[in-house]
C-alpha cells in the first residue's frame, strides 16, 4: 500500500507546487490573480534569504508499484511578527488535491507547521481561510484554533499593485 | 515651529517602539494579550535576519525649542509571500499618539511602508483591522485599500501558544 511523507520543499518540486497553486486557485475561485511562475518560487523560496518556506506531501508508492513519488499535497509558510507575542507562523497556503482527501494528510501538514513554529520560537501560528469553506474553518477549529474575525472583528485589508503604486507615488 | 519626520527604527528606538506597543494594546483593548519585551524588540529586529521592520514617526523642535526629538508613532512590518503575487509587504501594525493625530502622520507612514514595498519588488501590501476601528478602516479605504474579509469573505485564525503547542505533540 501506498504511504505519505511531509517533508520539506527542495527547489526541485518548484513545478509540482506551481501544479497545485493552480489547483487551489482554481478551488478558491481565485485563479484570475494568480500571477506567480515556476522561476519565482525558485528564486524566493531558495536563495540566501527566502521569503518562504514550504511543505510537501508525497505519496510513497508501495513494494511492486513502478511510479516514483508522486507530489499531492503543500503547505506554504514564513515567519511573521506579533507587536504582542514576538515570534509568528503563517501559513498562507495549504492544499492537498482532491482524489488524496479523507486521509488527514491535511491535518499532518498543519501538525509539522506547529513543529517548526515550536521549533523556532514562535508562539503563535496564524492562517486565514475563506468564509464559504465550512470545511476548512471546522478543521481548523477542530485542531484548536480561534477564528479572530468572528471572535475580536479582524478584517483584512489589501492594497492591491495598481493601488499601491500610487500610494508610494503621493 | 515642531515638524514631522518619518524614519527607520534604530535599535534604540526600542523602547519608545515598546511605550508606543503597550499604548496601542490599550488602544485595542487587547492589553491583556501584551507580552512582549524590549529585550525582545531589539533581538528580533536588529540581529542579522531580522524578523521585522520598523518606522518612526519624531517630532523635531522648532528653531529655539529646547526639548529633543520625539517618537510620537510607528509603523512595524514585514515581508511576506502570496502563491498568487509573490513578494508582498505586511503593516502588522501602526500607530500615533492621540495627542498628534489629526495631522496626516499615519498616512505619511502607510505612504512610506507601500515605498519599501515597491522598492523591494513586492506587489501587495497588507494589513488587518479591527471593525470597531471605522477610522482606520476609512482612511485605509480612503487610501485605496479593498476590505477582503467584506469583499471575498477571509477570516483571519489563530492557534494560540497552549493550541499550537497540543498540536505541535500531536
Amino acid at each position: 500500500m501506498a504511504s505519505v511523507r511531509i517533508r520539506e520543499a527542495k527547489e526541485g518540486d518548484c513545478g509540482d507546487i506551481l501544479r497545485l497553486i493552480q489547483e487551489l486557485a482554481e478551488y478558491e475561485k481565485l485563479a484570475h490573480q494568480l500571477k506567480i511562475s515556476e522561476e519565482a518560487l525558485r528564486a524566493d523560496g531558495f536563495g540566501e534569504n527566502p521569503f518562504y518556506h514550504c511543505l510537501v506531501a508525497e505519496i510513497l508508492p508501495g513494494p511492486g508499484e513502478l511510479q516514483g513519488p508522486h507530489v499531492v499535497g503543500f503547505g506554504l509558510y514564513y515567519f511573521v511578527y506579533s507587536t504582542w507575542k514576538g515570534r509568528n507562523v503563517y501559513l498562507e497556503d495549504i492544499y492537498v488535491m482532491p482524489k488524496y482527501r479523507g486521509q488527514g494528510i491535511g491535518t499532518q501538514i498543519i501538525i509539522k507547521v506547529a513543529k517548526v513554529a515550536l521549533d523556532k520560537g514562535c508562539s503563535q501560528f496564524r492562517l486565514a481561510v475563506l468564509d464559504w469553506n465550512q470545511k476548512a474553518m471546522d478543521l481548523y477549529k477542530s485542531l484548536g484554533a480561534q477564528d479572530l474575525t468572528e471572535a475580536e472583528g479582524w478584517h483584512a485589508f489589501r492594497f492591491e499593485g495598481e493601488a499601491m503604486r500610487e500610494l508610494a507615488e503621493r
